[in-house]
């Protein structure tokens, strides 16, 4: 049997954490999730947002600890941890009050009636869950996107059990969120196999591959995606993948909001690029700042923060690794020029020095644009609006796209938020990328490579990836689920057309 | 240039149509598609909604043509087609009303506020056309699948350009409703590109690898679906695939309906496999009836009315040698045994003799749960419901699923449907499921074989599959669409987690 070993990221060292999980349990798990399936609907919306409750109740009550263990296996530090734990409580709470709502079923009722087809019968839509889901755990958001997180809580919401599979980033952390939350399952009652956990690469590819599973959600690397991607075409049933993979999130600085506040756009463009080690989806990874005084004024106002950073602590090994290769091979690029190098790293652990870059804008390449885990970004310095435009056109898509412009630039960001637009799933202005808000009309998500899938992954509308819908033909009352039947009225429903929502007190 | 050929089905004689359609053609078609994107989607719902009642208006005016043009390349028939024309005429303006509506933009707005998690911005989200569509029309329906069909209509309303595929089977009709839909894109001035169509398979294949094209639309074979997919999969970019691709279609006969009307069951179980030649994605492939008197007066009547029907003709030569194929291997499978036959083709054309099949349901195989496209069924014979639930849990997903009972049979009846329900996007109670009503309620997919998605082809919420959610997080309220200002209220929206509907008259 293997060991699962959790790693210092401030000095490497490892620590044996628990065993890898068999292929045989983790087709017992698979097993027992399907075997869940059924009760776990049957307990009712009522039922799993109490579930989900305790589950917020129960990971708060774990705080320190959660936040201590986090911290030693991902160096994230206790800051941005208990704000991750706080969002992930949070979150877990918003998805029970999704359930108390109720418009996510999308409930409709066509009642019987004569159309220029002939009669037509009565026909009653609902969306129901789609079957147990394997959910993987990011390296980045030990928390928020792994065992407890969004994919976790949305298709625990949908009625869907979940297997997760940890990351190898923090095992112990993961343990103990999954303690916490079967300690929730228990102290309500829910059905066994509802929630199951595996470590080990070999055991989340085992259950990707499992019959039982309905489907994947996934936050990582886009090769990983890929790998996960390949045992899915190679299953008799093909099954819905959720990845959210890559994104380089360009920055748009127009030359009036250089001149008006270069200065702060700078130092703060630093911030967002460094913090949490600049390894988010969502960090700004290549800056368009106009060439010119002000744009100067900007990129040396960056680089003195950055020169002033000291050396963050990278999540692993391998992307500590990745990092090297990447950064100095964008470091090497031709036109490339390096701005600032902050402080040198300590010789044991994965430091390493943020760096910021600079390129003419017309010497962009694919090589400058691909993603770098990791406190790295570009600036690039524009002449004009069309070599701007020519250089989004041929960036890949992105999560978001983010324009600093001045009040009365209307075209100028009409023009823009167009361009951004097609390229991305979130358009920002006149802030910073990183920090992603969970609410009702948040969307995480972007065409590809940003996600494989038109869907959000934070937000309420998460949970519509784990739904499928039903139709009713002319059923027997007794035979519909509660939330369509005639006397049902808690919720939104569509009757006959008409959207009907209940009076609000 | 190869020419491309219609097919009289009742007498297989060819007449030259048109051209294949050049790769050249195919690339020009999509860029036109690409380039149209924008001004469609800028001239707004209220715009494609008169353009969707214009193309219904220039469909009806040319129903007598265009059902002339069907019947002759697709032997279906008047009745049929004039009704599948005023279906498809309906299913246009259903979606123009859909547009008027507006939930479908599921507008969402979350004014800035105190959260747990510090200060959030001002969110704003609404769901965007995708980019053009390629629509692969269906053999089985040369209108309301086809040029003309929901796949075609759902991502209009979207806001998307669609390039059509002609089905092989009704190119004469395909050009038919493709002239009315261009007229009716002239009458209101649309964007050039918006409506594109080609002819032969190695256009179809060019049209699904080309990059402007950003999601595909198809009703077909699981092998046809499955070769399109291969083409994305060597995509650079993948995009979504929406199949509607095989069904089975179960019905189950209790035993006290059976007892109750097993001889009106039969009669028209008869008229639901063999109505449109058995061509239906939708035809009950499997019936399940238990043994004894009442099931034997059902089959019975079945029989009487299979022997008394006379040969319909199938759509093309590819139809009728699988059906000749497929019927006559089941007819040789073990346990098996021929109940009746219909009258014998004529010697010219694509006629067939309707076939009923018996077999116990025990000895049921995975060759006998085939998909048959043509008039075949087969009745299988249940002992008692374990065998029966058995039997149904070994059949692949389909887009429907059946039961007859009687009024009082609660627990078989909520028994029959949770197991039907894991195993179909449709349960239909005491009816047929041939026959699928365009709605607000409908729902025309399912689980794994019957579509590989988790939206339906069928109904209003088709439209969400041509569309993806984008989130202006701080915008400046020009920046904004304008279903997303504050102003803005003759549409259902969230505001701040509450759903708001305008005020109706």
């Amino acid at each position: 049997m293997t060991t699962i070993a959790g790693t210092d990221p401030r000095t490497g060292m490892t620590t044996d954490i628990t065993d890898e999980t068999t292929t045989d349990e983790v087709a017992r798990l698979a097993r027992a999730a399907a075997a869940a399936a059924g009760p776990f609907e049957a307990a009712g919306r009522g039922f799993r947002a109490t579930l989900l409750r305790a589950i917020a109740d129960e990971l708060e009550s774990r705080r320190d600890l959660i936040v201590a263990t986090a911290d030693r296996e991902t160096a994230i530090g206790p800051t941005r941890l208990n704000g991750e734990l706080t969002r992930t409580v949070y979150q877990a709470r918003l998805f029970a009050d999704v359930l108390d709502e109720g418009s996510y079923l999308e409930a409709t009722i066509d009642h019987a009636t004569d159309t220029p087809m002939g009669p037509g019968p009565d026909l009653r839509r609902l969306l129901v869950p789609i079957g147990p889901v394997a959910v993987f755990g990011a390296s980045n958001f030990p928390l928020a996107f792994s065992v407890p997180g969004g994919d976790t809580v949305s298709a625990l919401a949908a009625g869907n059990p979940v297997v997760v599979k940890a990351h190898s980033s923090h095992p112990a952390t993961s343990l103990a969120a999954f303690e916490a939350m079967t300690t929730a399952a228990r102290r309500v009652d829910a059905p066994e196999g509802v929630l199951g956990i595996v470590f080990g690469q070999a055991a989340g590819a085992a259950l990707v591959a499992d019959p039982h599973i309905k489907a994947v959600g996934f936050t990582g690397s886009l090769g990983g995606g890929q790998a996960l991607l390949d045992i899915i075409s190679r299953r008799d049933e093909p099954i819905p993948f959720y990845g959210e993979l890559s994104s380089l999130n360009p920055v748009v600085v127009t030359a009036e909001a250089a001149a008006a506040r270069g200065e702060a756009i700078g130092t703060a463009l630093a911030e967002s690029f460094t913090v949490s080690a600049g390894q988010l989806c969502t960090k700004p990874g290549l800056v368009f700042v106009p060439r010119g005084d002000a744009g100067d004024t900007l990129a040396a106002a960056a680089a003195a923060a950055v020169g002033d950073a000291g050396a963050p602590v990278l999540l692993n090994e391998r992307i500590f690794s990745s990092f090297g290769e990447i950064s100095s091979r964008a470091e090497g690029l031709n036109a490339v020029s390096v701005l600032a190098r902050g402080g040198a790293p300590t010789e044991e652990g994965f430091a390493v020095a943020p760096l910021l870059l600079s390129i003419p804008a017309a010497e962009l390449t694919t090589r400058a644009t691909e993603e770098c885990f990791g406190p790295m970004t570009i600036i690039a310095r524009y002449d004009n609006t069309d070599e701007l435009h020519t250089a989004i056109a041929a960036l890949p898509s992105s999560l978001t796209g983010t324009i600093h412009a001045e009040d009365g630039e209307i075209e100028r960001v009409s023009e823009l938020t167009a361009i951004l637009r097609a390229k991305a799933g979130r358009v920002l202005y006149n802030g910073y990328p990183t920090g992603v808000l969970v609410s009702w009309a948040q969307t995480h998500g972007g065409p590809w490579p940003a996600t494989n899938t038109l869907h959000t992954s934070v937000g309420t509308t998460a949970i519509r990836r784990f739904l499928r819908p039903v139709t009713w033909q002319n059923a027997p009352e007794f035979a519909l689920p509660a939330e369509l039947r005639d006397s049902y009225d808690t919720i939104p429903r569509r009757i006959d057309g008409r959207l009907v929502v209940p009076t609000q007190s």
